[in-house]
């Protein structure tokens, strides 16, 4: 359990054990921010929820991750469900984040702890950057929030790199485990879709819903937020029209390949069978043949055959049979979307 | 029939046959639950109907099964169709639940027996765990919806699981058998989709809908209900997207075993086919062969035709016909979302 | 042209020739009902127009078939077009049923006679089933809906057993007709989602728009009746969804056939590529060949031959190519919707 | 430019060539209704624009082609844009016309002179058919709007007709040109789909916005052009989806073709390639041979040969691989919609 | 930094580098555009903000490129989001338009600086083209949201004449590289995609917000530009429909040169094994063959094999597997959607 009080003049920093501190603490500061790590411990929250007098249905949701992002009132408190991210061996991963929301405080809970993406709220309360410091409880939310937010957007860029190797090692050569690939890919990307679309929903109601907490101007940076999550909305669909462009692209690239291996085995087929039936007629054991007793006939017989092949090499040359299998699309880049964040604080 | 009834500090528990006893039941307690298995006995539904006032059309719609899930107002009763859900014989089956919601009772109308989603309920209210026992006959009603719908998690995720299975089968033995599996899964999923959509909706009107029967803190309940509900839609899509992802993996699978065959019968024949021409050639009887009469002639035509087959084999290898199917994708999976719900009661 | 009228205590069926009759029919009579079967005779329909002072664009919609299904006011009359379904050669037809909903009358005109799913609303009528005699004009309108909406679900059923079947064909034989008769299916589901959509949107607005002439409990009835064509809905996109996936089940057993042939080809090929090789070796005519003074040369050479044979054999069996083709699928089948209706009466 | 004007008694039709002559007839004629063919001349278009002070946007749109179909107002006027459709050579051409509806006038512009489908609206004011001369401007515009919509209506049917003959060439030779025309069609559908769409709409504002010069019977009769263009629209969307499954039906079409190929192919090797491999064995030229010297020894192998044959063939029988290509699927019609429309005038 | 500043009879353009002199230019004149490009100097991009007031979230929405369009209002300044386009390398590459609108000044920034379809409106202002100089500042920005939408036009049309060139081509020759391109256009129109939907909503917003700076008359003008942006979409709709049609068509393409390819490789060992058997036969060394030693016997054989060989070719003949590969497909051109924009100024 991690707090943090601040008003415009002052700030507090500490780890705490026991729940009943926090009493203390509500009391003197201005915005309290309390986070807890780790869900294990289920008399902690049911105590953390006896002093902050938290709704028992939120308590449940918040032991029980996978809940879906949303926006809940009880009485003159708000209850926040957001989820964050993080690459984790070489897949995303989500977690939940719970937020209450109450007249001077701020809590959250999450499950993991080595998840920093909210630790450059912490830093810029401690140094008092931006105007975290001098606004309410309210603002320290938001900015709990767009942390979350822009937390997703380097991470979709990485899919945005996958994708692009992928499509090079299709073009290039496309084997079985290019499909299994893909199909993760495309599995991760409507995951991540199930947490993002309550994301947006719940962030919207947060910027149109009457709520007496929620000051103007800090409405104003909450749209803001909400243009994040649309775009993150953006990108995950981009990337997932272009999975199933690449699996379009894969089966073509299949298809294309079996043409050739057709091609070679025709022309292989065409050219030897005709040579070898005529080798064969002459094989035969029949007593009077001609051709047999001519002192040239076995030089003729060759020229003939040579006379076939080359015929038959010039046929599949103008079918555009023979000749490179045109597979070497030099370059086929194409810029994906980008979504680097500056910030002019 | 099996009835409940309880106030805060009593409950009686019996299984009533001559429902004019139902009646008295009625007056003595605050809440009653009149529970009927089985629907084959027209005339005591008929007779059910006219103790508690039923309408007509609603009698219809308990009797026939196959209704949507819907919440319709006769007068002051609340009539409510809901779906429960059972594994059985290695497929999902469904079940309509009706309810009558009145003043002082609910009624619950199922098919089959044995199905005992609702078990958990009467032990609560057996054991007075958790508000059932304070609260009045709406609590009771959402007490049984929660059931119902809290009941589809853990059969959901045999879905997930069933899924995964397809897919590493496919990857290692793409055969005909999966394709109707996946089939299966698909159309099971369509059917289960038909019933939750409604479900959510009448979850939803019950949260919404200005009911009188229905207090605040009862709707507090129905609404995280309501969420559980879309979580249930929610996982419903996503299993039918990874299926149809499935026939699509399955269809590749098939593509690229065919190339396979493919180049190993293109392999072959390119290999052999020139080295029977060469030994056809010489199987000629022309009189006037010269090679024929060399000592090593033969030595001579069995080492270029080693050769060809070497130069082929080179060939093919660089074209990367031989070698393994590169099928081995050693492992790719990756979690599913997990169903599990833990209860803070 | 077949008239009934009734009161509570009395009815009149006959058939009328002269329309001017009616005129007295709706003086005496309290409900009256008349149907008219055949579209072609233009005057006679301009008369009944007159007599009952139907609007002229109404009358355009009557006599042009193949109108959408839609409610209009006009003035206090309202004019309803809906959409009988038959069973005919094989395939499902649609008739446009035209009402007309006066004060005291109901019109009906249909094209064809044979059509009877109207015939059990007569009946009741005649017999005194149901609430029809003690109801007013309204009660008959639903009761023709309903009669006409509910006549679907059977021949709907139709459906579902024609997809099972071609289901089973497609698993066993699949030819190039099946891909004729899903084809089929699907067409005719096409036009009649374009009959049903409409149809529901009707019904709605009969429920919901505030017609004087509709009371409050026939609107009830209407609600069920609402219900039911959501159901019809429900299943004509079900069974949509079920032909398109039968279409893929088709392609993938094409492409499951071509890969069996491909690998008969492939190891037929393999196997007797390498032998006739051999025995074309043998077949040479140099001078000196070692091998072939041999006494025991030839059944060394037929030795040879089985060893190569049997070590292709090993490896494609070792492949799985050989054996069983893996159609069997023993069994799979699962419940599609069903469509029985019981009524309660 | 031609004018038609007209009074319940009289009504005057003539062509003008100068637009000052428009301000004498605006004066003296209840309803003025202005075609011009053409819009080259931009300074006349100009002129007319002072004449009737139109503005400046609308004026543009005129010239503009390819604007959507829309209904905007501008002060007391109001400006519709609607397409005509026209079949010329071989595919379907639309044309923007362009309508201004003022207080006792119409304005129609439009492209090519040649199309006729508002002829039949002057045949009517000529010879004094229907509502049109008894009627105020906003029934003249009604007409005008429903003519160009039923024009719709014989021209889809060509496309209904194409379709069944695409089906029909598919199913007996499916070659490349086919996929052409099914590309075709479904590129005229995807393009008159963007022209109908908001002409629905447009017509839809027209029968809901309150719009002072539209009077309740007008309002009436746009319902009916309303319900018209829906139909319209169900039509092509189903037109769509009908080629959509055409380019399935190609596809299984090529691959059933495939199949047969394949067949034939494997079939010829199998039973050929066993039969050259025994006539190898016995043109080997081994000395000790025994079976060469029996007397009967050409005839025996003869008769194995012929043994083998007979049980391959027998072999592919069983399997189905002989036998009719099975695609006589004699006749597949189902009736597409029709899309006739009688008048009762 | 480039400045022009107008009134109705006057006007000033020049570049200014410090931004203290526009402090002056915005005393003086009614209407000031300042135009800003390149963004890479943030100190002067704030001393902008704070003598024009502009909010701190909107300038971090001019500084990081790639937000999605949009219309916010801070206090009673608007903030409009918008996004050019220019063709540059052969791909469409888009740049965000920033626009603040106050009271007497239009504020643009915008990266690169080359990028001239603004220059248009420049121009207009210079050379008192169209109402420009006698309108307020709203007009400005609807000229300036005008210029960039019009843009929009003439580079979607290279993307219909692409879409035509690959059409041509896979008709002609299908390869690997076409599908890159297909690829390509597709994945560029997804991004076109992303920018033009939310660029529609944001005019629409100007369309129909209640913005007191924006007079009835512009908004008349902003309807029609909002027209322009539904006709981009539609446009890039259809664009984006054609070129998953294209994909269809490559991959049967494919499909049928497979077709081909196979049909040549079993009209190939259908006649030549046959004839390589017979040969093979009399190619055995039995001692008593009897046609052996037949004088005709030789070509008696080569007669036999002739007759099998033509008797072949009749069959394939007859089954239409030779002949032309019907590749030929004259001419399928249909005309794609024209973008030019007249203008009636």
């Amino acid at each position: 359990m991690h707090v943090i009080a601040y008003r415009r003049d002052d700030f507090l920093e500490r780890a705490v054990t026991n729940p009943e501190e926090l009493r203390g603490i509500l009391d003197d500061w201005s915005v309290v921010w309390v986070n807890i790590d780790g869900l294990g411990d289920i008399g902690l929250i049911q105590q953390i929820g006896e002093i902050f007098r938290l709704h028992r249905l939120a308590l449940e949701d918040v032991v029980n991750q996978h809940q879906r992002s949303k926006m809940e009132q009880y009485g003159d408190q708000h209850f926040i469900v957001t989820h964050m991210v993080e690459w984790s061996d070489g897949h995303l991963e989500s977690e939940q984040l719970s937020m209450f929301l109450g007249e001077n405080f701020v809590l959250t809970f999450q499950e993991r702890e080595g998840w920093d993406c909210l630790e450059p709220v912490r830093e810029r309360i401690r140094k008092r950057v931006g105007l975290l410091r001098d606004s309410a409880v309210d603002y320290l939310m938001y900015a709990l929030l767009d942390a979350v937010v822009d937390h997703y957007f380097p991470l979709l860029e990485r899919y945005g790199e996958r994708l692009e190797e992928l499509e090079d090692k299709i073009v290039q050569h496309p084997d079985q485990s290019l499909i299994g690939e893909i199909h993760d890919v495309k599995r991760e990307l409507l995951n991540l879709r199930r947490v993002i679309w309550p994301q947006r929903e719940m962030i919207n109601s947060l910027v149109r819903d009457p709520i007496p907490l929620i000051t103007a101007e800090t409405r104003i940076h909450l749209r803001d937020c909400y243009d994040h999550s649309i775009r993150i909305i953006d990108l995950v669909e981009t990337y997932r029209e272009l999975s199933s462009d690449l699996m379009d692209l894969y089966l073509s690239s299949l298809s294309q390949r079996m043409n050739e291996i057709m091609k070679v085995l025709a022309v292989i087929s065409t050219i030897f069978m005709p040579l070898t039936f005529i080798a064969g007629i002459y094989g035969m054991n029949f007593e009077y043949m001609p051709e047999i007793k001519w002192k040239s006939g076995y030089f003729a017989s060759l020229g003939v055959m040579a006379v076939v092949a080359l015929a038959l090499l010039v046929f599949f040359r103008r079918k555009g049979w023979l000749g490179g299998s045109s597979a070497e699309r030099s370059s086929f880049r194409s810029p994906t979307p980008s979504t680097e964040e500056h910030r002019v604080d």
